[in-house]
């Protein structure tokens, strides 16, 4: 089996926005300009996509978030081959690196991630690059392990009916989520799961990086519905579609708090992590169901396809 | 009188987030690395100064914005000796690189921006750094010719109670003012005032990148109070110190659409721009008030201090 000789850096392709050729970047080098809008602004669109087999998963969802996010931000649109063919080039020689056998099924899973920016204040044109890298530790163990979530108000609630606001997008403005999370993590809890109170109870929105899926008896699945405060999520998204087809009951509509403590279980999934159990959530142990593996199973199948 | 041969490269200063030497980097080598929190998070604060006479104005309200913004993202306190160095080195820089003679109060204003950003993924360590740069030509024009501005709902509102929330941090995340501002423009507007509606109204809270201040008759000023969604604005506040010195009614309070429509005058008061009188506002044109040079000479006098 193969093993890496080699110390897990990342691999890094700069794609040009507008077509032109693809690029391995030197990871070792910086290749950001101060006066770009990522940089001074936090403007710009990413993905996050699970490499797994020498294969980027779930492409077709995360293209088409991509360039929903990037129409909402007035970007230009990604050419979607290009960054398919980049992502190849980067996963092909990330796998190549780190094995002494030639066979990518035994590359161990990594991370994707696409950012697209509007770029340097005086040139006017995106920057755009990819990177591939080993999936954290932490991740892999909330796998496993699954997660202790507290729940919180989002703090910021998105209007839906500011004709400007790009609520779809997948922006780079992750500050507060990153701020819930060291909140989280200082009262001893792994998540988050943002709530907003209503006349009907706390509505469950999304997790920090993560959608919220919550299992049912007799092989139901409900997520929130996406809109203001809740990103579609292309993990979710591709578990419904294969839990449909296998005949569970796929839902999306507004889930209360108390419904949580309630069902069957309650994962947060996303690209990289998956899925991950919530295991406690808020003073509240939440009992392993008689089903974990299935629905483990039933994920990670959904997003291999 | 002094003119530059050089074209108006930036000065840009490293610093050392805990307290090591500063050093200059060329502006055009990339500085930021791929897996800064700026980049992938937008996760760090800034401040923007205005330089003018060879000077960093309003220093002391700059530093302890700064200083609050860092704390409320849990970054490490700035040293503000440090930070004050390594502004004045890079001002003295500019000014002498942009010269024939030695006589910076005679150098164009310049606009100087702070950035520490909770640093690279792998190393934990912020990344701090100063620019030095021209002020852009549409804000002098704009301080000259004023704004047209229409109000918007600020899309995001801000939550006074989550534990978490930096409430007060002037952090990097402004891509919804970006598209704010697009929108605007697209709309023939130059800037947009956000409002929150009430029981009691459209409540003014601040522009895309400014605060509000409103003069109304027997040398009042007033500004909507800060808190959530209202940055304590640094220019704002200096104005309102110094004229109350000098005998005018300065008062933070709620403040109502319909009361900007029956002001004497309406103000975007910020850093570089200092202020620019709000032309018009939605389709109402402002008119000029007679005191229109004595509020820009208090507005001047008050961030040159």
């Amino acid at each position: 089996m193969g093993q890496s000789l080699l110390p897990p850096e990342p691999v890094i392709y700069l794609v040009e926005p507008f077509g032109g050729p693809i690029r391995r970047q030197n990871p070792n080098m910086p290749h950001v300009f101060w006066d770009d809008a990522a940089v001074t602004r936090g403007d710009g669109v990413f993905e996050t996509i699970l490499v797994r087999g020498g294969r980027a998963l779930n492409l077709d969802k995360h293209l088409a978030r991509f360039t929903r996010s990037a129409a909402a931000l007035a970007l230009p649109e990604p050419d979607a081959q290009q960054w398919v063919k980049a992502t190849e080039e980067a996963v092909a020689d990330y796998c190549r690196e780190r094995m002494l056998d030639d066979d990518p099924s035994l590359a161990p899973e990594a991370k994707c991630m696409w950012t697209m920016t509007r770029g340097r204040e005086t040139t006017g044109v995106p920057t755009a690059w990819l990177t591939v890298r080993p999936v954290a530790d932490d991740v892999l163990r909330q796998r496993e392990e699954g997660v202790a979530v507290v729940t919180t108000p989002r703090g910021l609630s998105v209007a839906a009916d500011v004709p400007w606001m790009a609520v779809e997008a997948k922006t780079l403005n992750y500050a507060a989520s990153m701020a819930a999370l060291r909140w989280a993590r200082s009262q001893g809890y792994d998540d988050v799961i943002y709530t907003e109170p209503t006349d009907d109870g706390e509505r469950v929105l999304e997790g920090a990086t993560s959608s919220v899926v919550m299992v049912k008896k007799d092989q139901r699945l409900r997520t929130p519905a996406p809109g203001p405060g809740i990103l579609p999520g292309t993990t979710q998204a591709a578990l419904f579609d294969y839990a449909s087809e296998r005949g569970w009951k796929c839902k999306a509509k507004d889930i209360y708090l108390g419904e949580l403590y309630k069902a069957e279980s309650v994962w947060l999934v996303s690209s990289t992590r998956i899925c991950a159990r919530v295991t406690r959530l808020n003073d509240k142990k939440l009992p392993v169901p008689d089903n974990e593996a299935e629905i483990r199973e039933l994920i990670a199948a959904a997003v291999g396809r």
